[in-house]
């Protein structure tokens, strides 16, 4: 399912010896992760895995960087930011355990002298529970290793505002979480194609969800379908255009920060 | 990386809905566990999560499973049956980290109704925390969940001794997991032999242990190549001998104990 | 600190008689959740509790609901939402710490037959960890009470965009979280005058934040006071107006939500 | 309900700079803990957690210290010291919930360098998982900061044997804990006249018990009230008393020995 | 070290078949708990787990009940009851880990169907963690097993008033805490006397503490020996009556209350 | 029941000051690990914890080494090893009550200034939580200890081929696991003739399984007594033997390993 033509960048492709020789170059490791989640009838459940390891090998590309095993399973989905956990499919970790298996991989290669980290989040529900893990991770290592300097980043904060723009063709004057289905579909559509079922497209509308969370979750606000915005519009070039423009923007600002 | 003929099999390129007209046939779902660990100078250190997978896979396609996406870490490394911790490149869980997830995991797929579950483990140190995840998410689930029924699976130990005694070539009369590296180099090159560095096979002569083990572990016993048994005379042939034997007979023996 | 004109509301301040009796009305209980954290020279460290504990009184008076103790401390500060760890005063919970003392509290009050709560949370780094808590806590209550209906809300998603609009007096044409800091020192003026030192209020600009968040946390990008965005233009009559339109607010939303 | 003359000596009015300046005084910090807990139908719930606040705050008077946010639910109710967790409205923490908290909080300040520190514990049942607490702070801290020193006080060990016999007026001879509904009920007549009902109190006989303990707790013993001993003669005069009498006694017991 | 008449008691010489006839007979299962723990130079570190033991199996014997195993290694050692972590010997556990593993042990026996069930005590630091592994483990049994009956028991809580006063001879005419090292010094002397060194006997005075406990613990108060109290008088006699009187009244009084 | 030549080796037979005194000579010290488990109709269910201790106390006697209390309850029995948890009489506990624990008795004894440390299991199910526990001890230790040593052995696989063979009378040209009832039930002849009931000697064909696990486990493939191979032929004098060639062969090995 991940092969492309970055697997040379990836660590499970390399012998350790080959690793070795790489950590000279104080490389950067990225630690993708992702969920198993539905995402509607038309896109596959480990959608958010997939474009967490698609951004993290073309950022790893940019900035010479190796990507690790991307993490499969994430953190429960929420009604208003993946659909909820009532729909069959989606299968979830418990906050610390998701912290765990993250505090353990970081502990791992902090052994192996790593220096400069990135956690390249694709799933919305992920983010404190990695926060927790780094910094779990940190009060442990620090004391022996002050040179360790780890990004946690959600690879859409850096899609660019123009580019979010000329990809909605100003159908969308107020952009907001509710349209991400639009992207996630392109981006799958550049990506795996064959993984989209264009003829299961949902023409649902968007979910409606009041300012608070509900539990346990009934499904209320979420349409049947489970896609929470519109999807129609989506393409393979708007899907190119916003890998290469987001990951364009990471390398530069990643960059950036893990060489000061 | 995983790419193949059997996506069709994994639960990841799948749709909820797919999915969900899926569990009416009562499927067997099947996990795979693998590592991220040191395999030599000339094999990736994805090895493990690859052969899981790629016998989970060819089993689902014999069981009319489906299978969900590999775990790529696992328990620590161990010298006599990985080469150990002091190598670098490899990156492994605690046992209760590994446990939680795996727990999870199976809770989840316990919510979806699911009913039969091999776990495939492809990597000898996860055996006894894959093992507890099972009890712990079985003494959680059962008295609502009667029949729920789950295997846990080393896939070596379904190698027919005759397609070890020929893959040997009557070199090795009293087989033992000493010789695992001829059959994981084997496997690698009739799966992914770009991944497999044949001009970095090393010569070393096998591991030599005590009858216990020792902490913190040194790397006493262990060969510089971190590789603990002759390679000489792997082959793609005998990889797909090795993989279409295993497979057959795990369809075999677990279709068997599952249908009961 | 907290004495008002609501203890009446407060179940500490009530005997377990006429708690008993009060359960025979099916109440709602408040549980306001806040933290320890700096808030600049010129606030009191419990701010985030005293604004969460003011809101859930106000609402328990108008849902005709009881309020449980406010929690004091939180999850760790971040530099963009609260400034971070680094600069001294805050004290901060794991995240696990957190989860549990709040899956407790839900425990025992479940087991007091209370059917509907509402988590009201005051700091925006605890909602993650809030939401695990209520997860936890349903998943070993709900298959004997199904009748159990929970609601986590961070105040300040209920604030109406027109009151938003008049505190800022046109000064700012696109609300976002960085301009949280007037908000605050308003309603601390309106609830705790005595608390704010006026002399003290700083003059920073904002804070300024990549898309990523760096660890360990250096402080960088927030202002020398802590401060994230201007405060100047704070009053207590703006608190006044923005308690009792958020209030008001939650009331209606929550208030259907419950009873539904 | 906190609201008193002390005001000044709680951290949580405190501003951050306030508080930075206040530690180059090498001062007292003082956490005092409660519970959240029936204590019978004329005292309110938060009855251990107001206690335990007033010591403090009036002890960080004496020792010029500071005075953390009080911990409001501790651990479960036992029949022999609080009436056990049978009465509606008792809401508890687990040992480890509580421990973990504690542990947190105690990280959090020896990070700002605070060296004295004082757990002022008004719950009998929380003891000794505060002391767990403690030394699991330490186990982490000590290596670092041998300069630390903390003190895990049950203020009611400092009320003077002579004070008690003035409270009980010959009435009894052999003083124990069975007499802790009186000295209650006087300092809450004391401190919070208004949050008690004379009008309810119980003339119930004392709580029975054997030597041992017996799970699950029943009631058996335990009178209905839920009070343990006899509350008749309490008066705010004798709380006065012996709120001052214990707060010296602590006052120059501690401060005796965090100056050692 | 445990042989005695009373093996016939001990579940670990029974076999399985035996245990299952014992079961139809609804028997009372016993679980001893100890320590390894410093005891003065002249008493071994097994003391705690020697005399629960010792008073388990005669308990067993009038209640015609089983014993388990007794647990070797308690809870931390507290200055003022044990002497303290300090001096060189004793080993302890985590609370945590006491817990875990007598809920655990709980959990193995309600499964046997078992119904009566004594934790006898011997360690006081270990109270409060076997109060919450009996919490956690009905908390989770309950629900299916209504039936269950759980007792734990400090044995010294039953020593008979009249006999602690015959065996001090009038030295004390208020007993406490402090004069436990007679008692324990003349009950090794029936039980064990080969392994009570009477040349070593310490002739320290007895510890002297405050009304609080002080950490990181530094021996302060406690004497040289680690013997908090005198020991001279001590004799096998008064150790004979102890456990003989002890006994007695634990069987009266909890065979009582597990036959209600 | 563990009474015998040996108590001088038990260090809870010690004061302290005896044993601060063997400190002084850097010994081994001894940690026997055992389980609470079905050994058939034959033996007694604390078989694996008297065996473990026996080695032990041989062990020390030859390398002068110290013996801790012996742990009696270790980890799930399983189908194919030890019968399963299915037959009433076994008590297991959870892998991380098992690890906690060991880690925390090292820890113990690391502070004590041991530096070498034999754990000895008993119970083939123990091996990896006991693995984990000294991966645990050490990873907090190791940085102030580094001159610390530790084995973990499974004391069986010192048991020398020659004298496996000569016990089995060339009954059994391939020596496995399945083997194991007439080893235990010889060495239990031979240390405890008492509690070994020859009339109860089952006459069961040997477990069958297939080579996978399979959960909930029903006892399918366990013979009805529980024992898993064939007793016949067990004698006192091969348990002599076993016992005798056993030790000698682990003082050997472990003597040469520590003394490195």
């Amino acid at each position: 399912m991940f092969a492309d033509d970055y697997d040379h960048r990836r660590l499970n492709t390399l012998s350790w010896i080959r690793y070795a020789a790489a950590l000279s170059d104080d490389p950067v490791l990225l630690l993708p992760v992702g969920s198993h989640e539905q995402h509607g009838p038309h896109l596959p459940m480990g959608c958010d895995a997939i474009l967490a390891d698609a951004m993290a090998v073309r950022l790893a590309e940019k900035l010479d960087g190796l990507v690790l095993p991307v993490l499969s399973y994430g953190y429960k989905s929420q009604a208003r930011s993946g659909g909820g956990e009532h729909i069959p499919g989606t299968i979830s970790l418990d906050g610390a355990s998701l912290t765990l298996q993250v505090r353990d991989i970081l502990r791992g290669i902090f052994y192996h002298g790593v220096r400069k980290i990135v956690v390249l989040n694709g799933h919305a529900e992920n983010q404190w529970f990695l926060t927790e893990a780094i910094d779990l991770a940190l009060r442990e290592a620090l004391p022996a290793r002050p040179d360790l300097h780890l990004i946690r980043c959600e690879y859409w904060k850096y899609t660019p505002q123009s580019t979010l723009e000329a990809v909605f063709e100003g159908l969308s004057p107020r952009l907001n979480p509710h349209y991400v289905a639009l992207l996630e579909t392109s981006m799958m559509l550049a990506l795996k194609p064959d993984l989209v079922d264009m003829s299961a497209m949902p023409s649902d509308r968007s979910g409606q969800f009041p300012p608070h969370d509900a539990y346990p979750q009934t499904g209320e606000g979420v349409p049947p379908s489970g896609v929470l915005s519109p999807v129609s519009g989506a393409s393979a070039k708007k899907g190119r255009r916003l890998i290469r423009d987001t990951v364009a923007a990471m390398a530069a600002g990643l960059g950036e920060a893990l060489n000061e």
